[in-house]
């Protein structure tokens, strides 16, 4: 006896996408996305093949099917809907397609006139086998007529499965048959009709199934689509002597929803340790009042499931959820695995820190640099398990105050296989929690906690300026294999990024970084002062802010002079009225002459949504330049007119062509064109843009 | 308690190569290489890690392991030289370096002023942890003797492990010492030869493996590097009169082992079958003497285990196989599933063909083609397993008779798995078995047979004629993913195939494509008459021979005018002379002006040897180009003069500069060049090539 053999896989299923590391991690999607699902599928011989998707929710027992059609070069292509926002998994199925294989040869032997009474004998065994499980109804009904039509013998027809003794009663009747020809018998067999109606009850002969079920992680659209505002809520007293409060940040949600954000992100909002608390500027003999860094979590009063008191109650935080809610904000939590020495857990579990010789525990340091106000946790050390349940734990106590969503700090310090079984744990019970991960480290490990279930990802974009550097960070991200799994995340600042752009451009850098970030990604985020064009550095040739908020208490002018809320209004305005700007993976560049501005453009997959933007990346001048526009990619023709509306000054064009010329300018550095009608030579004005969505 | 967590999975390892379809291929080497093993490796933080390659032969328990190197972006390489020929398996293991980690920790801390003596003491306990399951001997007293000079106290640096407890006695100890310095005892600590120490006993912290085997086929040198001859042995005879014999074949090894090549390949050498034999060109009513077509296997006379009786007895045929060994000739087989009506098999096991309901066996057909003298065997038939049993015991009978080679007939008809299956089977009892696959068919099947296990390989070859399609399908079949799995072995002409290139190029176009066969691939094979330059098509426009051996004997005049024996033997000896020809994947392609001349090389990875070859594709006229030597990839500066030989003429050049000029006939359509050696500005010449080897 063979050893080895699986005869469940003749055909050949391979090169399934999408697939992640050999199905390993689960690829993203987002709710009401369809899947495109393509496999090399092939078998041996002539035969024809027919294959489908089948997928299912997480929590289904059954599969669903979904027909997949053939390509080209043994490619297949189908897909489907996932309607929830859960897990799902899909897989592969194919067969040989018995009966359109017969009757394809039989056309082909009765066009070269060869004898086809033993395949019309063999076709009608295939019909009976397939009515013969069917319930009584219109489809069994019709496969019985043909099959009457073909041998000509309503007895034979309707006895169920033919078997091959009738062979001789067949042929014997066709031979006698005056009524019935063979031409009109082979007609019958051939009729569309019915092959068509052998596919609804295909005979799966070789059924083979995909070897790995596939996991897709589908997310609710917000994963994709939305815009962050990051506040420090103890600011927003507008009173450096005064600590901000929950009902200070209910005063402030008009002012960020009004800008258009959907988002509001807080840095930690939990007790604060007191040992080696850091000052004004990270200094590190701070007065008896400054209110040290959010990050060193943890004090007498609580740790990480707790509310900072001077921020106010529990009971004041979910009243402060709820109003966000009104204004349609959603709360952002920070997530930092650290405590200060503090922080309960550092009295309750000394065995989940690195404890030292003498007695004392590790805190944390990147030689020659430490951090004494924060100790870090040893996820392998006595009682990890318990550790690790806390931290899911921490997450589920917020979920249940109705926060959804986390912003995790510094991932990348903490094991990724403890962020895989994290995320999974929350997401079973809580699919639309979404996690954004703050790893501004090497790349292969930025991919590997997206991998892992990080729902979105900071980015270089922080760092990246300049065409040649945009263009090709951004093909990588929107349009190589991290598109299946990697949601960037753009912010132009944070607390910890005060970029030199910013600082040396001033006002023109702020509203480059803000065009390029609104509309590069779908989702992206700024920190409060962007707004305002803030950018001063703690130094010369430093990154940070000086009098950052991490270490002190700001009272900001909110309008501050010069100011960008207009544009930054108008940008997220423009966002959720124009869909193509709200996919992530749709961005392609295209050639401007001048190396200062940026060409780019973002279109729905039925371009009933166009959006192309053009942005001087240089803060300092003007530039000019041609821009060349994708005809053939927008479906308009080169001799067609074609009508464009500027999202940023609402003027319009009548437009012939594809290179239009441009002038940008460091106080207006970006123009952006929605196609918004075009004239083919046929069809006069086609108005195919949606309506306004908001 | 959390589900799902592994906790000795902290590392991530990833994207390892080579890695065929996540380990479900194996991927092919031949004895004697050294397989390259990369991996995307690391983990949370800032610790330091090693890794290594794990790797054992199929029949070995345990792992051997060859240490990893760090490269570069978190990617690491190590390497292993699998010693036989059999299936090899490998997985990669990585750790943190605990040692490693702490050592630079102390250097930084220490070099910035820090206090360090806590440092120090965790470092003798991580010495003291690796000493103690050592066995006495050198190492271990070294490893005591760093301690000492660390702690400074022979009692505890003996003691085995240092416990926690024993803090506070390093601590007061140190304080107390007078001869022994903080300075010298982070001296010791930091010493490089403890480090080496260390690293050869190292502490596994974390030890992750790889979740996967991966499988390498690990064949004998001549799956990559032979010449094939394939001959009709029923044309031996030299008398289109009388049926060839063994004893014929064996006149003939001389002739075919003068010109160099290796394997001597026969079309079936079976009993034929007799009902609806073809005749000559493939008419339907032969003469009663006509001998038939080999691949309707099988007669009274026997079957796939027998051979005709015409050609000799069985005892003849080892006879011929011992007499072909000792001319360095090894017998190579056709293996062709089907089989003759005639055919034992058609009688003793009509369950594993296809039954009609008339009774009657299914012929072969492809609609309308009609196969009458050949019977397909239907794979999942009754018994089944049985008649797959059967087909891998054939190929056995034949290895038991000394037969190693097989040339599978259209592989694309029969089940993928099926090959997969037997061809294992067949390998782990004989692992020197090789089998060539005859797939003139899609390119995903046909790379689908190479992963199921074929060791060798038909291609387009025989259909690519010119510079851009040449170029493009030999970089991918040498440099994509196909190079791991697919060695291509290269024919001009076939049996079944007399290209039109051949047949209009006269003797220019054989030459050309022979210069072709024998550099493109280090395998490569022609079937007899392509020396002579037959190719007179069954009639104009067709692709087959005119009077095929396949429906008939032929007498070949073996000195016929004009045959290019001699460019064969030639080419035959230069590949046997010039190691990089013997290579498959070192194939690159370079630059030459003229789009009729095509330019490429191979190098051996030490580069001492490096062939260069110049073809004129155009078999009607000469014509002349620059070609572009590489010469930085070569080691050869812009300014040195160097060495060639030309290798078909024996001519020698000096030269200087990458760009040099030839001009190419068609009576000698290709230069071979030689890089015998250069001279750069400081060492002088340097003859770096190998001696000829043969």
């Amino acid at each position: 006896m063979p050893e080895r053999i699986d005869a469940s896989r003749r055909v050949v299923i391979e090169n399934v996408e999408p697939e992640l590391d050999g199905g390993r991690y689960a690829v993203k999607r987002e709710v009401g996305d369809t899947v495109q699902v393509e496999a090399d599928i092939f078998k041996e011989g002539h035969d024809a093949l027919s294959a489908a998707v089948w997928y299912r929710a997480e929590d289904e027992e059954g599969w669903r099917e979904s027909p997949m059609k053939f390509w080209d070069n043994d490619r297949w292509r189908g897909s489907f809907t996932p309607d929830r926002n859960c897990r799902w998994f899909f897989t592969v199925v194919a067969w040989t397609d018995v009966f359109g294989t017969w009757q394809s040869d039989l056309r082909k032997k009765y066009d070269a006139g060869q004898e086809v009474l033993l395949e019309l004998f063999e076709g009608a065994q295939l019909i009976a086998s397939a009515a013969a499980p069917l319930a009584p109804g219109a489809d069994r009904d019709r496969m019985i007529a043909f099959l009457e039509e073909i041998v000509g013998d309503a007895k034979m027809a309707s006895a169920g499965l033919i078997e091959r003794d009738s062979w001789p009663a067949f042929r014997d009747g066709v031979e006698a048959a005056a009524d019935l020809t063979l031409a009109e018998r082979v007609a019958a067999a051939l009729d569309p009709a019915l092959l068509e109606l052998m596919a609804r009850y295909p005979l799966r002969q070789d059924l083979t199934r995909y070897d790995r079920e596939l996991p897709i992680q589908v997310d609710r659209v917000a994963a994709r689509f939305a815009a962050w505002y990051e506040l420090f809520p103890r600011s927003m007293s507008d009173d450096e002597s005064r600590h901000g409060t929950w009902d200070d940040v209910i005063g402030k949600l008009p002012y960020v929803r009004d800008m258009g954000f959907d988002v509001l992100y807080f840095p930690p909002i939990h007790p604060i340790g007191r040992k080696f608390r850091k000052g004004k500027n990270n200094t590190l003999n701070p007065g008896p009042d400054e209110p040290g860094v959010p990050y060193a979590v943890g004090s007498e009063e609580g740790g990480h499931k707790d509310v900072h008191p001077e921020l106010g109650t529990m009971e004041d935080f979910r009243r402060m959820v709820a109003a966000a809610r009104e204004h349609g904000l959603e709360i952002a939590l920070d997530f930092a695995i650290q405590v200060s020495p503090d922080h309960p857990y550092a009295r309750e579990h000394p065995g989940w820190f690195n404890q030292r010789p003498d007695g004392t525990i590790m805190y944390a340091e990147n030689p020659p640099k430490k951090y004494q106000d924060i100790y870090p946790l040893n996820f392998y050390g006595d009682d990890w398990e318990a550790q690790w349940a806390e931290w899911r734990d921490v997450i589920l106590h917020w979920a249940e105050q109705g926060v959804k969503i986390f912003r995790v700090d510094n991932p990348h310090t903490k094991p990724v296989q403890f962020w895989e079984w994290m995320i999974r744990q929350v997401q079973e019970q809580y699919p639309d929690v979404l996690f954004l991960s703050e790893a501004f480290t090497r790349p292969k490990m930025m991919r590997a906690l997206a991998k892992a279930g990080f729902s979105q990802s900071y980015t270089y974009f922080t760092w990246r300026n300049f065409k040649g550097e945009i263009t090709e960070y951004f093909t990588e991200l929107t349009q190589g294999p991290m598109k299946e799994y990697f949601r960037g995340n753009l912010f132009p600042n944070t607390p910890d990024i005060n970029p030199e752009f910013l600082q040396r451009g001033g006002r023109p850098a702020h509203m480059i970084r803000a065009v390029l970030a609104t509309t590069l990604s779908s989702v992206y985020g700024i920190y409060s002062g962007f707004e305002l064009c803030e950018a001063t550095p703690l130094a010369p040739g430093k990154e940070e802010y000086l009098d950052s908020e991490k270490y002190q208490i700001k009272a900001w002018d909110w309008d501050r002079p010069g100011n960008i809320r207009p544009l930054i209004t108008r940008l997220n305005q423009v966002r959720r009225q124009n869909r193509a700007l709200q996919e992530y993976d749709n961005l392609r560049f295209y050639p401007a002459d001048n190396d200062n501005i940026l060409f780019y453009g973002k279109m729905t997959e039925d371009r009933t949504s166009m959006v192309f933007v053009a942005v001087n990346l240089d803060p300092f001048a003007a530039h000019e330049t041609m821009l060349h526009f994708p005809l053939p990619d927008m479906g308009i023709g080169w001799n067609d007119p074609w009508e464009v509306e500027e999202l940023l000054t609402g003027e319009r064009h009548f437009w012939h062509g594809g290179s239009q010329w441009v002038r940008l300018d460091p106080d207006a550095p970006a123009r952006m064109f929605r196609v918004r009608a075009w004239r083919s030579s046929e069809r006069g004005f086609d108005y195919f843009m949606e309506p306004t969505l908001v």
